[in-house]
């Protein structure tokens, strides 16, 4: 099986930024295989990314290697780290974007990375290219990661400043963590969680941004026009949503926006 | 040789849905290959994945499988239709995204589609992933359509109301099919057909949606600077543009909107 | 080693003209792997794609064949060379494209390409897919360049009309040669050349297109919010920069425009 490797970052495709941390790959790994998750992440958005990979997770090929790069620290003194769990590992800053995959997936190993010996002079803004794709080519190589780092447990790494969602009585304080492509807006409300207390009643009520009511559905194309929809959305969270129109807009929410509802 | 998936969707490149598709794709077939046709598809625009996925037809490479997911009826009772010819086969849900392929191919077999077994549950919202690529590795591993689904004809799919060009007289009724990167208007008149009316002539008129004079040119570099031209475009369609200027800024023109000519 | 093909294009990722390209070259080339240094060259902008090359050079892996097509002349005389240096080749138009790359590897052999047979009709809009693609594939297969077209020298081929930086007593005049997705200008100062003088003092001045105070710094994190800062950019070129904050739009700037600095 040719070494697979994924990657995760806010670096946009329009610059060559993804290609050298690729072509950097392959030329250490000519078999390499890729695999983008996305390079849309907002630029330093690091709870977006923390949500890409943690929703990703389970759908990622065993053996698989991860370059989560979303750094807003590159260059200082934060330090890199590797999570590995059910075969597959990842490489990221220790900046929280472990976060939400070590919330649900506890049995996560850490280790805390020595930098490695570079082959050309490391670019002190692009660790991407320069020291995450030679990290993980040593791991493609089987290097045991002992060998690159110490273990660590989760409370040894930087912790995300997580906006849960909080409850008062019947009020819901929930935090928009991502808005999709079509304009579906996801909610911190993990589905396993809340899709009881949401799904029991026909209706519920917006009270923040603004006064609707909004139906619990199991799809987009069951809404009517205009009505506003909850949804278990196909990431494992609750979402927001309209049919064949942009939730996001016509709400006027982005992400890091609250919702307040009434159950 | 490695089974080649190529992807159409009009899920963007911004959320982790296609990086989804592909794992699964990659977790269940190891060495696959991916083809990214477009990811840019306007959301929900079935006319557009129509047109791309016709037009890129014979440029696909043999035996490989496509994942066509432009899919506004997802969760509802719409079904899944396989496509082969060639040699080259290809998903996509039962809404019109066959319709251009159909008529320029009209000897491609058909199959409706069961649903498969899931190894997880469903989403009802992302059947890219949990439905489409699970029934494309079937196919990659060799498993015969008529076990999939039964043969129908063309007749029994979904029929896209296909925006057909009409003429009266000397005026020509036209629809943009399509508005590429540079701003170049495709109009819903294959060249083979229409290229030489067109090309009688040394100019004709542009009616709406504004008076002009329109050129008929072998290439974008041959037009004059602020001159509008018409030419064989590469997907065999004819369309409007200007040198190194966007047509479609210019006219005010966008896809679905209409251009009538005098001849 | 299967081949390895990289791509360089002002196609942009809406349309599927990248993927029909990879289809021609996977047809001719089951085995073909893909990297894209990146499609978002902006239209036409073949300075900016000629810094793209450059910079990505050399990281790119030994042996593999690169498509640049940044290619406003389309479909007119303009011939079509090939470059090779390292093991590694590139064709593109001749339209100033290999500029950057042949200053910084003078030893890089040039031929201009005979067109290849065609074996569908040539698109006289879209040589990627049916003239650049073919010529690779034939690179791929081993053929010998002597056998495609004539070596040719430096001096044979289109200059670019490079902006240069120009320095009066203690005024350098600039231009940005790109701006990323971060907001970062790269400007035209190779970092072996400027970083020595512009490194030698705490701060300088900007003059044009505002006055500003610029700190020269190692790495983006060590800038104060709101300090405009100067760094060795990872791309071998000198940048004006920002901490978390897109510095194009705060000094309103964009590729072309003119940086005056006072040394």
């Amino acid at each position: 099986m040719p070494p697979s490797f994924f990657l995760l970052t806010d670096f946009g495709l329009q610059d060559p930024y993804v290609g050298q941390m690729k072509a950097v790959l392959r030329s250490r790994v000519p078999q390499a295989q890729f695999l983008d998750l996305s390079h849309g992440v907002r630029p330093h958005n690091v709870l977006q990314a923390a949500f890409f990979l943690a929703s990703s997770w389970p759908y990622l090929p065993p053996e698989s290697i991860g370059l989560a790069v979303v750094d807003p620290g590159v260059g200082t003194e934060r330090s890199i780290l590797l999570g590995r769990e059910g075969g597959k590992s990842v490489l990221a800053p220790d900046n929280g974007l472990f976060g939400l995959l070590l919330q649900s997936r506890p049995e996560c190993l850490l280790w805390r990375m020595r930098a490695p010996t570079p082959v050309r002079e490391i670019s002190s803004t692009f660790h991407g290219r320069d020291v995450f794709a030679p990290l993980a080519c040593e791991l493609a190589q089987g290097i045991d990661p002992g060998k690159m780092g110490i273990e660590i447990s989760f409370t040894e790494c930087f912790q995300l400043p997580l906006t849960q969602p909080k409850r008062e009585g019947n009020r819901v304080q929930t935090v928009v963590i991502h808005v999709d492509h079509f304009g579906n807006c996801v909610l911190n409300l993990p589905a396993a969680e809340w899709s009881q207390s949401i799904f029991a009643a026909s209706h519920l009520y917006l009270h923040h941004p603004r006064q609707e009511t909004v139906y619990p559905e199991s799809t987009y194309a069951r809404l009517e026009k205009n009505q506003l929809g909850i949804l278990i959305g196909s990431q494992g969270y609750l979402e927001l949503a309209c049919n064949q129109d942009s939730c996001a807009r016509k709400l006027g929410l982005d992400i890091g926006d609250e919702c307040i509802f009434g159950l």
